[in-house]
């Protein structure tokens, strides 16, 4: 029984998508990796959808480009939180995902991360399941920990070399 | 048994959406008019579009704003022409809706109109129905001729008027 | 006499186009395919889009890109239904062509689907013979019968291989 | 102890947030609702954002316009989730609040909802809660049963009135 | 025969055509003032901007808002300068008229100015009928003292109220 | 013999430029404050932007519309800071004199603020002018202490009306 | 003496603007060719502008990206056409030097040709010439007229290729 | 004691903050470089921006991308001028970025450059530096003579090359 849902409406959408299960495996959250596309299999999908909080699911990580759909339509049938994750696309640069995925009407929210956002989407769901889960918490802390550390070792390094051979 | 199907997901929608059956009552067209939400009624909207062809429709105009999942879904399930009416919205003056109606991917095609065209809506049905009836090929001949004596008619008062008495 | 005109304004397009054409070959609908500008040889033009329906057309498929009046003007003079296929374009994205298009003022409408969404406007123009045509429209099933186990066999593999080896 | 923080940058954003506090009313949860300004008082906010986890909240939902950095710097300094509401602005519509807003980079993700979209945060928030909170989860499902009749009230209107009566 | 014509699309673009109109007549120079549609009567266009250049015409303004065809089939049809002149639209503010009248494509140029912009298009007129007429071009150098004095006698304004009395 | 010259190219642009005004009001900062259009009398421009220096101004504020080209005009001509305040315009909310005026080419800078941006514009030439003036930089921390004051009341203001009694 | 300006702000600039010298040189029309950077070098570009009449010439075509003033301060500068000509440019396309050069305030029109449109833009200054030069006119309609034979001969070629073996 | 800081939210933003670096070394002004992330470390930030005035800074010159809050939450905490730099980014071109920095509120104002524009950042920081500096102003005089003497360079190459030879 997988705690967190990835669902991707094509697997041109895996690189994105596969951002925030990198995140999941790092923080030990067990999730449940699918290519399900709304508009050319919609029973599956409602299927999907409507039976994932019986099968346990606490979060679903949707990522959708172009007129996207599979957030939206996610959390029309989940009732637990259900994070969009808009794909970059050629033409409009990922704006028509964005906007099909964050102008939600009243009523049905979608949790909306950067166009390409992946790995914020993985880490907005360790958030989300951090309000219950004491430890998560704890290795959230870490994570920003970690992170401050990176910026402050480039810092450090720019220091050390200037900008002229910090690249080099 | 309505040849066409409007749909929309707000009544808020309800003043362009009447244009379209406007001019299907005008070419006597019968039509069924419903207010379903994909996002807030998924399961009747499922059966609706599902249901559609069966029941004996040949065209379905829906329209919907900001992230407007009803078009694209309504061409998920129903397999002969959804016609896709992007309301016009506050803050992005109706993009969010036109990119989510007709940025649709491969497979799966929404005819999309202007923001807020319902009555190109209703008369892009009638084409449609058109190529199969010769009558109503024969009406929209009218309906242009009709068009081409309003624009003669405005042009005229003008030429009697000049441009500065012309909206007196 | 081919059952669905396919113009594009420019050999650029052809890319794009003949997406379409591949479409209605795979659904065994007879089309004509043209190059004509409505801007560079507007009497060519006219003759053609005026006798298309005297000819036999049911459905004209129409691609252009930029200042795309290539659509709306068929639309002007075909009165049946005219699918408009916006192009990418280096500097807008193709919101020029999208706008071009799909905002075709009232009396007027064309049938628009996605930046370069050739395969759409073809499935676009049998969905519209479909109305009709219930060979057609059993195609149709077919088709999405189709994609739906293209989808499926991608969420098998990823099954299988896992996001971390499902690109290898 | 409030559970939910509710946070804006100005009192013009009031009227938004404002219904992310009916929301959290309707659903009993207990809220702290506060004007801070990230730009003018940078150290109160610092000390808020700082100290909400400590103090017992659990979600933090952040309004705010035009560059609008307040979601973004709450969620650099609080660890759990974070739902940041982009205002509608007069120049760009907003744009610039929801890019200022979702745009986030790599490892400080914000939840962002619509422009204008109170209502939807708030909603998110009871989301969040109810993946440790059955109660909140079967309220959450009485919520989208009242949303379906409510769209099914209008529909029976319209089948009733028929859509010239519809708006007397 | 007039010099100028000056063209619409519909009577909603006579306030802005009106005002190329009046700087027409300001600097005495015979127009012929029309709402013939592109779209709505093909036909008549067509014979209108065949025949321009023949019965005269030097320069046609063409105004159009939306899918703006008129413009550029008029550049299509009329060898001599067409001058665009692309509508405010309610939803898009004017971009899909900016774009769809000054993205033509290479080899018939379209004049753009302004959104709303028919002072300026009256004014580029004048000043490409300059090119071969000395009094037009003193007439030219006469506008451009009242404008410079326009602005000067506002400075003076100012100087003397001050800001804060200025719009009393 | 004025520190800041405040000018805008036309009068619409007062009330906006007005803002400017007062803060220098406020801080004590003599400013001489006109209209003078670069695209109307450029020649009274030039004299204007290349003698600004010597006449004694440290710092111009200049606020134009639409293809706005004062600001970058007065940064080719006057060697010290040029603040550029873009208006808001109807059909493109600002965009146009945003772009035209933030988007100056390497060489030449604008110190750009935010559309209608008259406050900011003033307050950022008081900080210009507090990097050699100790008694400017304690008046600005006062502004900031005022400002923080400000919303700390609004803050507790909330705090005892509660957000349904806050507007009234 | 040129008849017609071809300036640019930059030498980046070059690749267009060559199209539109190429188009003169086609027409056998003489024209002076110049880099001039109305920011970097805002006096000589006064001198040169401002002459630009009393030298005899008739129609200035201004290239420009970005913050792209030199189109509109010619046209404030030199009282016949100004024909301008916005640069693409990576971050937005070209949208700035677009909007920079198009939204001209009334009363100093520009010309506007498309993004990167060279081409256009010395056709344009053809079609303004022609007005008073019937040779020029016969050429324009040969150019037409050699227009519409590459596009037939592309349409030739196509129908005896087939899509699928026209580009090989 | 660094007159000038310069600060980036993460090393991609190098190669654009860079060039504001090699402007000030070519003035002669002693800058400070750092890399620091207003999100990833917020403490380090608020000490970095608290601080800088009394450490004796001028100027802040800070670069960021897409949710790009490090200019404004400096403009928050210093108070002298803080010059912000957006960041070009692959899905909104900068646009992003661009709004989070320009649309400051009122009362913390950021002097926006152009998207990418590192040289201008640090010749803007020369200029305000120059306000109370001669020999600085005289070294500006300098540059902008050198810049002029540049392009007139590359127009007397074109003179000498053509435009056909110019690039070989």
């Amino acid at each position: 029984m997988a705690t967190v849902g990835i669902v991707m409406g094509s697997d041109s959408d895996m690189q994105v998508m596969s951002k925030a299960a990198e995140v999941l495996d790092q923080f030990g959250i067990d999730y449940d990796m699918r290519i399900i596309s709304a508009h050319r299999e919609p029973e599956i999908f409602f299927d999907y959808a409507k039976n994932a909080a019986d099968s346990g699911m606490k979060v679903i990580i949707a990522g959708a480009g172009m007129a996207a759909h599979l957030p939206g339509m996610c959390a029309a049938l989940f009732p637990l939180p259900v994070i969009g994750v808009p794909m970059h696309t050629t033409s409009l640069g990922g704006r028509d995902s964005l906007y099909s995925i964050v102008q939600m009407p009243s009523g049905i929210p979608v949790a909306t991360v950067a166009i390409g956002g992946g790995t914020n989407a993985g880490l907005l769901a360790v958030r989300m399941l951090a309000i219950s889960d004491e430890k998560l918490l704890d290795k959230l802390k870490d994570y920003s920990e970690d992170m401050k550390n990176a910026v402050v070792a480039k810092d450090e390094k720019l220091a050390k070399t200037g900008y002229r051979d910090y690249s080099k």
